[in-house]
């Protein structure tokens, strides 16, 4: 199963959408059109515009204004990331160098905010006030749980809880956003568009747990950071979460919850065991979860290609090794 | 002249517009709200809301839709000034030590998001796409033109083009919206509509003329930052242009100009200068000539008590000390 045979129904829009992304570069600075291309010529997978491509497409939705939707929904992503990659000074994203790596932070800053102006004239662009109000309000649940994130402590007596509440406003809320704008842009009732909503939430969920799971199997040179770049940042995930409901009298995992500075051989001690353990593949299978109650959600929907589409795309999600 | 009696015909809105800028704190993680009392309660003299206040008033738009539209732009202008500070490493604004200051990058770049969050969803509660369009295209404008100043050494050739061009992205454009918008929410003519943009405009030049002025004669205390900061940054504005013109063989200002370091004994010698020539009152006298085209612009309405607030205004503009 490859993304391309998954995104067939709507794959000639994905070239506008990321036409559409560059759109008035003339009116930037040189500089500034140069980031933007880096930043789109290292563009992954395009999960989020085909999500909402194939939504909209299902839907009845006008092309025209969906292309506008699901290229700001990639710029808005694509601004997060930015941000993202210069706070946690990272210098590697999908393996290729960061703007942070090759920029100031002063000249990142300010690309990130002309990526959030361009996501927001696009979101105009669909001239839906409804939309825009979605779009405001993702952008605040994103953005809030990172600062969350910056700030708290993760709760020890719930790392569950607060584990969901931070995918879900890391991730899920976008995924979550981009079906249910699609069907606030098309003729359809309260029902269908929950039915969506709900799909975009489950399938947003299982995507970053799958990712929380690479990051413990996968190698480097394919996820593109160092193994464990959660764990070394002191950040439970559910695969450890899983692990540590199992083994909670690890003496490795109990060095790293005390906060007390765990060393190199600690965590590959840690990884190790995590490996090694059910953990991986509990947490897979609570990804697959997710997966078929999103599934679920579309049942209520004729049997169309797009819907069978993103069935796949559901499917593909927590089959992906990268 | 002071501005509280300028703003007396919407000095009962601007405490609502306060509240507003300030609404669902509630959901946002704690830190984050300090840090918005802090940037609210640092808030300046909110000129920009005062602006959009009147001129709605003035247009007969809707008071409700009046208030998130100015608290929209304030905040629009607050997320810049955010950004901006953490760019330029600045400590102090107004006096006030900036969040930068008090809290790590990291979660400046996150503050200024969210309050850009937060202001695109005060401005999609306009229910207006054309003032939403308005938005992104003011934020690309600003963020742009902090891009462009970023990168560009100045053009050596024509000092006041990119002068006036550096103004209009950095100030003058939210000026200009400011008065825009809120005829777009009220039901004027085109004539009506493009004289208060035009009154924005060139008021906001005003300002920002003056505001390099006082970069010159305003002491460290009162203007809250070093004297001639710009010029330390080899920042070339209008009154060193007006000084450039006249003395154009000054070797401190070719020393400053060829970019070899200036040191501060040649900086200090050169405010000196600047300050003992005509320099500063031919800058004043320009500042003053963009606010009689301003007003005359807005000649085609009736003498309603906010149109001669607006004229007031203007007038306190280049009259302000701070």
């Amino acid at each position: 199963m490859d993304i391309d045979s998954i995104s067939s129904p709507v794959q000639r829009y994905i070239t506008k959408v990321e036409e559409r992304m560059r759109i008035q570069s003339d009116s930037y600075h040189p500089e500034l059109t140069t980031a933007l291309n880096h930043l789109l010529s290292s563009g992954g997978k395009r999960l989020r515009p085909i999500l909402t491509l194939l939504t909209g497409k299902m839907l009845g939705c006008d092309i025209e204004i969906l292309i506008n939707l699901a290229a700001a929904i990639e710029l808005l992503h694509t601004a997060t990331l930015v941000h993202d990659d210069l706070i946690d000074g990272a210098m590697l994203r999908r393996g290729i160098p960061t703007l942070n790596a090759r920029w100031t932070p002063a000249a990142t800053v300010l690309t990130g905010d002309v990526i959030f102006a361009q996501a927001a004239h696009l979101a105009s662009m669909t001239n839906s006030i409804e939309v825009m109000q979605l779009f405001a309000k993702a952008l605040m649940i994103v953005v809030n749980g990172e600062i969350t994130q910056m700030f708290d402590s993760q709760d020890r007596k719930d790392y569950r809880a607060s584990y969901y509440q931070r995918i879900y406003s890391k991730t899920a809320s976008v995924f979550e956003m981009a079906t249910t704008s699609a069907a606030m842009l098309s003729e359809v009732d309260i029902k269908v568009l929950e039915a969506v909503k709900k799909f975009g939430y489950e399938i947003g969920m299982a995507f970053q747990i799958v990712d929380d799971i690479l990051d413990f199997t996968g190698e480097q040179e394919t996820v593109g950071k160092p193994v464990a770049s959660d764990l070394r940042q002191g950040l439970v995930t559910l695969p450890t979460i899983y692990y540590m409901e199992a083994n909670p009298t690890d003496l490795d995992l109990e060095t790293l919850l005390s906060n007390s500075k765990a060393n190199e051989k600690n965590i590959k001690r840690l990884v190790k065991s995590i490996r090694n353990s059910n953990a991986i593949e509990d947490t897979m299978c609570e990804a697959r979860q997710f997966v078929g109650r999103g599934i679920d959600f579309l049942s209520i929907l004729p049997p169309t290609t797009e819907r069978h589409s993103l069935e796949r795309l559901a499917h593909y999600i927590v089959q992906r090794s990268f």
